[in-house]
């Protein structure tokens, strides 16, 4: 019964480009400000407001669907893409052809199916958190068969390459350009390096010193650690803040407010600590954005796997490294006090880099992390393409675990029902985790080849080089080259598993005497 | 070149009311997020997001405006105007006269001059901080006069009573049904009492102890202390919280999402405990709105004035009596240290009265405040009505000072240049200061002659009663009555100046031995 019906903005577009990007930034300033209330949800709003926001959060997503799906929209791109001139421009073309697709997925999906995963995901939520609770699959297992009869029905509106399959239609949502047989690709030959090098983890005799782990350091103290080293390290706190969630992430409304959250459990500083590097990664992904192209896809993240190399890289190159633990050790006994001067900086490096196969993603070291996300790539290619029924999930998980990891799995709650995605009906997103770490490992190496004495600098806390590196190289691009594409033109070769083979076992070897 | 085109929500109303309900709440629903933008503005905002989040606010304001004037509106209220079963029910008839009231507000400006007069607000609050920081009205003074001119044509456009004058239009947005003639009928008797009582007050030998008010006790304990107070008093923190900002306000998006701040001075406690209590005051009328018509007119504050008298009551009459501070002196040691238990409760009750005239409103104490408030009526009715030029007001502020408070003004910078108001186009406003303390007294004479003992109950920390009564017979209301209509149904009588008189002679009298 009601229609929004604002006036003609004071915004006088000379030219076609011009009125569509008034169009797409004008559906940001909603979306942004849907991330606020989103980001206030999870750190600071009263429990009282639950319900209120639930409202305030479908409105405003539902004024930006519509608007993305609108006909407004549509011949706004459709003028611009007649447009010889505004087209010879590579960096217009690029954000027509973006702003094409968007407007495309938002258009391709039927609004009974929208609105049927939404009450259906919504519910299915809430039964995955009962049934992880109880520990019981069977009680999730009709509203996963639910979802996954809906994505199969939203993947072929979707549509997909004739050569291709339903799966890949989904994983384009998070990862642009993104196929099974693309990932299998990658992951078949990274698997049995990955397996052969925690065997070999697990064979050897020497162990690195892990004393640090369970070191106690009072949570306020962490926060200050936390905030010093997101600093240190190129987040830049006048565009941005961290506070406090139970699951940490990277939000907020522009490239100059972006807000990272992380968490403090007293008897692990690493966890804080790596969510940290995580998330700034994350945030020095969005400051680095073009700020004059925010509200267009040209200042936009390019996909879900880019935006995780940019996290793992500071987590994992930078945050796991031995000059940075030789950077950090005697700054941090500053921070959290002088009983942790029994800690060398050797000692750091090594807690922060043990390497021990289990059954939880969220807690995996670096080397088994892929592992864990192949189980997960194998399963949904298989129940998305039809080869697998719902019920079957928690065997071949199992299997799965035993053959990559070599671990039981001792219930399902530990099991097939750890993680969140596939209740939010999200299939063909978590490779983009693994694709990441590939990424990350593969500009990583490119970036020491071109500036020699990277690493080392950061011995000195001299990480600014990196950062302005990936400022220039990838995020001042937004999305205007593809995943692949920005691989290419950034390191001169597609994406390959070795860089990151070669990151693991150049540091894991020695670490473990191998 | 832009439209918003959502398409029809699943709500499915029954009747014209319902459809009248949910168009109302959906424009909640964006103001609401209008306002959790503005707080988180006002709290935690990186300085780098200022520019983006002023584009997310005007255009949700100006989506909040559109909704409010539309036709459909329009068309849904005159729908339930004529159907006589809806109007039927008191409750819904006032719901319809609000809306209506609100969608006549809206469609009676010009765009042109909605525009113009935020333009220029926005340029003068500019001028206005930089005039004031070199104390030079004369720099502000065009200005002002741009903007009284625009004001003039606003309130011509709202229109006014044939027998009122043009300053009725103005102030009716803030305070409806309010009038300078009916202002002036209450101030003007009040004025010379207030004077009086100064007077006497000036003259007095005896002096009621100060020593606490430049007692030392860092901000972490005030805070600590402040939110003991604030839940005491019956402000829900699940409902809500209290964070820090440059000026104290409570804003919110919902009855059960109410965000109070506060600020905090080492060396005056009574400067954050004072602004505690009174936006808390606000926080629980806003609590106290009825969750179930949240977003329509009968969940909303009913005028500033009485909103003004929930803080009033709550600061003052509550938190400077001294029944409170029997309850509180023993607490608030517990909190801010033994180091203050060289105060007893009868000192730190003196400190919290203590009367000084001076030339900044906002720093002024119960007896003098309302003498501040007059001086600015009587100027803004003089400039509305074209008796005063602009250029006159230095002159008439400072000899108004010198009448009615005894102090030579020594500066435009602590005379008429001090408040923001005039500089965002609010004239008509400050009268709702004094009327909130006037309404608050008479509040309170009512609360405690139907409730024997009240405020012998606050010495036992008994502040649920209070908190009871207000949400009974003010809160839950909404804007169902007038502001006049409530106050004569809650006290059986007209507002008179009588119930603050006997508040404040009742309570300074005896502290300065008069």
């Amino acid at each position: 019964m009601s229609t929004l019906t604002p006036s003609v903005p004071s915004t006088h577009a000379a030219t076609n480009l011009e009125a569509l990007i008034a169009h797409l930034q004008e559906t940001a300033l909603l979306s942004s400000s849907n991330n606020l209330l989103d980001w206030d949800q999870e750190t600071l709003m009263p429990s009282g407001g639950l319900e209120w926001r639930a409202r305030q959060q479908a409105l405003l997503a539902r004024m930006v669907h519509e608007r993305t799906a609108s006909l407004e929209r549509g011949d706004l791109i459709a003028a611009v893409e007649a447009d010889k001139q505004a087209m010879s421009d590579p960096a217009s073309a690029a954000l027509v052809r973006e702003a094409r697709r968007d407007h495309s997925k938002a258009t391709k999906l039927p609004a009974s199916l929208v609105e049927e995963m939404a009450k259906t995901s919504s519910l299915a939520k809430h039964e995955w958190a009962q049934a992880r609770a109880a520990s019981d699959f069977k009680r999730f297992a009709p509203w996963l068969e639910k979802l996954v009869a809906l994505l199969r029905v939203q993947a072929d509106c979707y549509g997909f390459a004739r050569d291709g399959e339903r799966w890949d239609a989904l994983a384009d949502l998070y990862e642009p350009g993104c196929t099974a047989r693309a990932v299998a690709s990658v992951f078949t030959p990274l698997r049995p390096r990955l397996q052969g090098l925690v065997a070999e983890i697990k064979a050897a005799t020497k162990r690195p010193a892990d004393g640090f782990n369970d070191f106690f350091v009072e949570v306020t103290r962490q926060e200050q650690l936390s905030k010093f080293v997101a600093e240190s390290i190129g987040f830049d706190f006048e565009r941005g803040r961290l506070d406090r969630s139970t699951h940490p992430f990277c939000g907020g409304t522009h490239c100059n407010d972006v807000r990272l959250t992380t968490r403090y459990n007293e008897r692990c500083v690493n966890d804080a600590l790596g969510s940290t590097m995580h998330e700034s990664g994350h945030g020095i992904y969005e400051q680095g954005l073009n700020a004059r192209a925010i509200g267009t896809p040209l200042g936009e993240a390019v996909s879900l796997g880019i935006h995780e190399s940019q996290s793992r890289m500071w987590e994992n190159q930078v945050g796991r490294s031995r000059a940075f633990w030789s950077w950090l050790t005697p700054r941090m006994l500053g921070i959290i006090g002088p009983d942790a001067s029994r800690f060398s900086a050797d000692d750091l490096y090594s807690a922060a880099n043990v390497v021990e196969p289990g059954f939880i993603r969220v807690d995996a070291d670096e080397a088994t992390y892929n592992l864990h996300v192949m189980v997960r790539f194998e399963i949904e290619r298989a129940v998305i393409g039809g080869s697998l029924e719902v019920a079957g999930i928690p065997a071949l998980w199992n299997r799965l675990y035993k053959e990559m990891l070599g671990v039981d799995v001792p219930d399902d709650r530990r099991g097939c029902l750890q993680d969140i995605h596939w209740s939010m009906g999200a299939m063909g997103y978590f490779p983009t985790y693994t694709l990441g770490n590939l990424y990350a490992s593969q500009f990583f190496e490119t970036a020491c080849a071109q500036m020699p004495g990277l690493v080392d600098g950061f011995a000195r806390g001299e990480f600014s080089g990196l950062k302005r590196w990936l400022n220039e190289n990838i995020h001042a691009h937004g999305r205007r080259y593809t995943p692949a594409e920005l691989v290419q033109r950034v390191t001169g070769a597609p994406l390959s598993a070795e860089p990151l083979m070669r990151h693991l076992e150049g540091k894991l070897r020695p670490l473990y005497g191998i």
